[in-house]
């Protein structure tokens, strides 16, 4: 898997060359640094390198909610993720691939990971039906009928020209009865094997498996060995943050993360807060997806290192502080507390574009926070201050 | 008004030189050249320099809704404006004070507009009751109650630290009768010297008087005298646009212009279409607001040199091209009209934000091709060419 560079333009290059990175034709990962089970690696994809442990804001709709996605790159995200889910009933997958796949369509021509949209369908569609096949449903949107198998899955991701291509799995809420959770498990072990065959040889890009198996450590680690044995360039640990308590979480990843191969990226799905990532990384986890920072932003929510501040909260009516004056983000350092309070409280868009802004900051900040103490072999030390910071809460109201 | 270079940072100097301005710690209006009846001036004071013909982007609750003001001044604003009854109701007027002012509040160093409230109070408030006094009120947004006098119109702008104030006026709806017109027109004109002593000597700032009359222009032409008597630092004309037809805007503009000192600026207030202005400033106005670009922005549509696109419209969905290839802004060069009929549909902020940015870059370089061009006494051939393009209408569908 030789590598060599390809600069896609000018700015690429120069941005290459800054980083001591370079471009691969094919997908590979790198383990640059281990400290304690904390991992920094790199993914290198033809279109760029993700550095790992790595935050990817999620562009549901094609579309970082209330972002450029010039400021998500400009914040550090190497790559982001796309709802397969939303593409393919708005605008259709069949559409992007006609418009140049969903990097051209979006202006983002960096990688690019898609979830399979069968969790979505499962949350968000109408009359679901699974069964071995896939699950048929209704759009939420207009209600047409659609039919979600696993080489579907693979095809729709294929047409919107993801990097990154999740298997498609049932994921079941806990709690839930070991029969369900070891049920779904199975059939998303056999899904797994059709996504690997649909998917079939693509040097540049990469399919990733989802370990399954709710809050049963016997179960998880049975589907981690399973997939293991399907030889897949990436595994992704599904099915968790989805109504357990934290500590059952940690505990399965403890479970999971050594049945996983050291030399492929890891990835904990939709999770989660700052806390949480800074505990699934210890455990050995390189990627994130969650909608929390945008989804928060867009609520009055600000994260910062001082911990979760509501700005909705009548104290900073009169404040004229910043969210954090030592950000290198505007957002954070430049508005004060007061305007970003009457912002919320009128309802503004810049509202929700400050606060998302100050939130992807934190959180991509918090990751490059990270990787560098991965590297510098302090992970622990780094952390403990990390957390200290958040249960010391916000600055006193003045 | 002797004028001299007062840097107020090193960025506002570069600035200063890079256009050949000065500073002034005056508030003054010099006309540079005229093309028949056309104007091309600049309005000077403390915190910059109006280059007129001039429009201002409305930031109604000290925000430009779905832009950063860093944006709003990138595209060539000199000078926004504010609504007082918003501000005076949310976050309140002496809150904005206690927090340094609107400047300060909403980062905007640069010169700012604001109305005086009556306007909006009589379209959006609650339970008006309107006296010799002025008017009371209650808050659409808290039912709180207020009182609206000439003094407290002042007394709020001054808390807002505005650079130019306008008077408590009474503008009526049109139709309405000749004695209606004639009695809000007669009380404006008293509430006009109210608020001139209400505003006293400021060099830095300036009050505008506003012209009444309604579609009367033997009305207007005895509200522009009595204005003029007052020896005001600036002329608004208000009242039209507010249901009449363009044509007897216009005729009221004819009528009223000619009886305004040359001196002075003119400010035709919440107007209105690309073509409104241009017919407008071609009568002698300076000056303009309006929220169309903004508003029309949230609501999927696009001003562009080829006219009023509707990005709703399905014939947007499989269109690559942009909306201008050859515009220098990047939300009406850069995506396609495709993503922002996906954005539009699927009620994304980002459709928001890149439709407000392409209308305000389009009515900013519309308002500086005018400057230049009445500066090259070619006002009239260019305006011509502009209506040409409107009329032509958008790309052909693909």
């Amino acid at each position: 898997m030789g590598k060599r560079v390809i600069p896609r333009d000018g700015r690429e290059a120069a941005t290459a060359e800054a980083h001591g990175w370079f471009v691969t034709d094919a997908f590979s990962f790198r383990l640059i640094a281990t400290d304690g089970t904390a991992r920094r690696g790199e993914i290198s994809m033809p279109r760029g390198t993700v550095r790992t442990p790595a935050f990817m804001p999620v562009g549901t709709g094609g579309t970082v909610k209330a972002m450029y996605l010039d400021q998500v790159r400009a914040l550090g995200s190497d790559i982001i993720l796309g709802n397969t889910y939303h593409l393919m009933l708005r605008p259709g997958a069949e559409r992007i691939a006609r418009l140049g796949g969903l990097h051209d369509f979006a202006r983002w021509p960096h990688p690019i990971l898609t979830d399979s949209g069968g969790f979505q369908v499962m949350s968000l569609a109408k009359l679901r039906k699974l069964d071995e096949n896939g699950v048929t449903f209704r759009s939420h949107i207009d209600g047409s009928a659609h039919v979600m198998t696993p080489e579907r899955s693979i095809e729709i991701q294929g047409l919107l020209d993801s990097d990154i291509q999740m298997q498609l799995d049932e994921c079941v809420a806990l709690p839930s009865s070991e029969v369900e959770i070891e049920r779904a498990m199975e059939l998303s072990l056999r899904w797994a094997e059709r996504c690997k065959a649909a998917f079939g040889e693509q040097p540049g890009k990469a399919m990733f498996g989802i370990v399954q198996g709710g809050d049963n450590a016997t179960l998880r680690v049975r589907s981690a060995r399973a997939l293991r044995g399907l030889g897949l360039k990436g595994y992704a640990v599904g099915g968790l943050a989805v109504g357990e308590p934290q500590a059952v979480m940690l505990e399965m990843l403890e479970a999971t993360c050594p049945e996983l191969p050291a030399d492929r990226p890891r990835y904990l799905m939709g999770v989660g807060t700052p806390d949480d990532i800074l505990k699934s990384l210890a455990r050995g986890i390189d990627m994130f997806d969650c909608v929390m920072p945008t989804r928060a932003g867009r609520h009055g929510l600000a994260y910062t290192r001082r911990g979760k501040v509501n700005l909705r909260n009548a104290r900073h009516a009169d404040d004229p502080r910043p969210l954090d004056e030592e950000s290198d983000c505007p957002a954070s350092r430049d508005y004060s507390r007061a305007y970003l309070h009457h912002l919320v409280r009128s309802q503004e868009a810049l509202g929700a574009m400050l606060l998302t802004w100050n939130n992807l900051a934190y959180y991509q900040g918090l990751m490059a926070d990270i990787r560098a103490a991965i590297e510098a072999g302090s992970f622990a030390e780094r952390a403990a201050l990390i957390s200290e910071g958040w249960a010391r809460g916000d600055l006193p109201a003045l």
